[in-house]
């Protein structure tokens, strides 16, 4: 007998009839004799239209009555899922965050959990009963106030309860049947892996696959926690996330996939004297506004002008905010412009088997060369190779890099809509 | 400077529109320099939304799930109310019935408050805050699971945050000017009554009144809160329910108003054997079925067979279960046939002045008689007479009686249409 957690996002539990659906497998697993814990995210649209609701009451509405608000949705779903358990003959209780011991900071929409003390899940397992918990929210530790965890939250949910309760598997069920190699939209062979370690995973989420959210891969490498990405609509085995890179034999160390991402920007701050410390004021700047940067260049700096550039890339929905920025701290910082363009992509490679396999790079950059691709900026990792390249050359790249590595399988790969939160 | 508790309907924070105009008064009410706790229920038809959500996932779902469900649409409303102040400039935090201390038993769906400890909303309304309660829901002393109210929960939860706070008003906004002497609908000169005693709202409410459920007004009368029953469309004052009638001068205590009900059926036990003991068992039977029955009468016996009926009445809901069981004990019980009669109304008079004015009684039915309606069951208390009628017989029985007692006032009411839970 396991422990399994399962976590159900938005569109599995979008109408009566896909809720019958999830409750129906949630029955099965019990009946294979283990425990079972289920996460489910708010049902289908729920979340946009309360937004849409708060946006007409209130343009500028405070955080903390948001995450009020905003985890009524999981509150309905879960209840729900239960009741169609119970219809079905067995036993289910739902909990909301708070009742289930998920206890995080006190950052409305984007808590953080710090401790997960699951007494009321255990005691309600210990008696045979299956149990639900609301994804995506919490109690802040101090104030005792309803919090939410932000983009993602319903899986890290599902992460911080299966290490809290030392759970067997945590399985993430999706519309998709697993993490591919690339994006089945865009390379038709792409293939499903089998098993990718934490790490890999990390950068893969780091890059643009929107498979698991960054910070639930985190917490499931930190604690250790075996995750399973499935699909909800078959039966099929989907991708184990787990162990360490170190594990995995070396002559199948091999590279996992490709992945991608449109939503950065790349911002040039041109004509900054090359002497220290202007750099860090660039950084600085954008930094004191919260905004995340993620790949940097510096130029070589140009001899006859004692200038050089420095180009980073952002999230586009900060773009606007960090020019002006800039702009209005130019005399201060000392630079001559700032150059702002968001018709970009990222394409990364990502495996741990670059580490042992020299030219990886190379292929990289010579597959892309031969595509009349141009390449704007590299970054790289111990087990990742990240450029930028030209938004409307992104797909080629993907194409190109996931066939000169040759990740394609033999089958090719089904694709579904939506996602979950 | 006082403490006022307010509490709004569901037709009050319907919309968005509707939600900003209660936001208003609300801030209206603070800066006059009174502290203001707040009592939403869930905007319109939300609660039937979920329960038909509830009915197309399971068509029995248990109670603790329903309630877990539909507590969900207080908060909704109540962090929307708050956002609404927020952003007319105002400091408002809202609070689930469980976080506001809203401490009941385990009966869910139909919980009673047992006591309210409201630490925190002291805390809020110490820092100057406006504060809303999520009307309806607590939580259950024993499981610390989520509870709801029943029916016109939220009022109560008004009322009985009132008492805990000592407030000096409990303002119940609704969709009516305040209490009527009769149902406006049906007698156009119907009556604003400016007070009216917690003795005799509760027999109105028992009686078939809708504007204050019974349990509300048995909480403000036994905590002595002094209720203020209001339009939340208009700035005229409502009705004071306040006092008891002793304290009601004797050339004042006149009769307060008619009220009539349309929820109960009628049934007739016939041929039970005329012995101690045999009426008893009739009403063991529907007691142990969780039944309430209303008005009871016992005919006389008939002297040749030794036999005499039993008749009551009960809410229409329940008629066909009572007749079953009833049937199901014939040979036990020993009567001769169950007639059963949902086609009948309840019209009854209350006032406290009914005890010092003879000739109440006689008034009353004759006035019934000479407009042709027949008066099939009487039953009285020291402040009002009940009679019931048949179905079709009622309004004009309402419109005969409001006018043989001089009840009506020189306006003609004004009708709005919706009610709230």
């Amino acid at each position: 007998m396991a422990l399994v957690v399962q976590k159900y996002g938005g569109s599995s539990v979008a109408t009566a009839e896909r809720i019958r659906r999830v409750a129906e497998r949630i029955i099965e697993t019990k009946k294979q004799g283990h425990d079972v814990v289920v996460v489910c995210s708010a049902m289908g649209d729920t979340t946009d239209e309360l937004l849409d609701l708060a946006q007409q009451v209130a343009p500028a509405a405070p955080a903390r009555e948001m995450d009020m608000l905003l985890t009524s949705g999981e509150r309905i779903s879960n209840a729900l899922v239960a009741m169609a358990i119970h219809s079905l003959g067995a036993e289910a209780r739902s909990f909301t965050g708070s009742q289930a011991g998920v206890i995080t900071t006190g950052t409305h929409g984007n808590a953080k959990i710090i401790d997960v003390a699951p007494g009321r899940v255990q005691q309600a397992l210990g008696e045979g009963t299956i149990v639900l918990v609301a994804g995506f929210q919490g109690v802040s530790q101090d104030s005792k106030d309803v919090t939410t965890l932000g983009r993602g939250g319903s899986d890290t949910t599902a992460v911080a309860l299966a290490a809290a309760l030392n759970a067997d598997v945590c399985e993430i069920y999706t519309d998709v049947d697993g993490v591919f190699s690339a994006d089945p939209r865009i390379v038709s062979d792409a293939q499903k892996l089998d098993t990718v370690s934490y790490e890999e995973m990390l950068e893969m989420a780091a890059c643009g696959s929107k498979v698991l959210m960054l910070r639930c891969v985190e917490y499931a490498r930190r604690y250790n926690v075996p995750v399973h990405v499935r699909s909800s609509y078959t039966d099929k085995t989907g991708t184990m996330i787990t162990g360490s890179m170190e594990d995995i034999p070396l002559e199948q160390a091999i590279l996992t996939g490709v992945a991608h991402d449109r939503s950065e920007a790349k911002v040039t701050v041109v004509g900054i004297p090359d002497e220290p410390g202007y750099a860090a004021k660039v950084f600085r700047a954008v930094a004191d506004a919260e905004i995340n940067i993620d790949m940097v260049l510096q130029n070589i700096s140009k001899v006859e002008t004692g200038k050089t550039d420095i180009t980073f890339t952002l999230p586009k929905l900060e773009g606007p905010r960090a020019v002006e920025l800039l702009t209005k701290r130019q005399g201060e910082i000392g630079f001559s412009q700032v150059v702002y363009d968001d018709h970009i992509g990222k394409v990364s490679l990502v495996g741990a088997g670059m580490k042992s396999h020299p030219g990886v790079t190379a292929t990289f950059c010579e597959s892309l060369a031969e595509a009349g691709i141009n390449i704007d900026l590299i970054s790289t990792s111990e087990i990742r190779i990240s450029v930028l390249v030209k938004d409307t050359d992104l797909d080629e790249a993907v194409k190109v890099l996931h066939s000169a590595f040759d990740l394609g399988g033999d089958e090719v790969a089904v694709v579904h809509g939506g996602t979950g939160r």
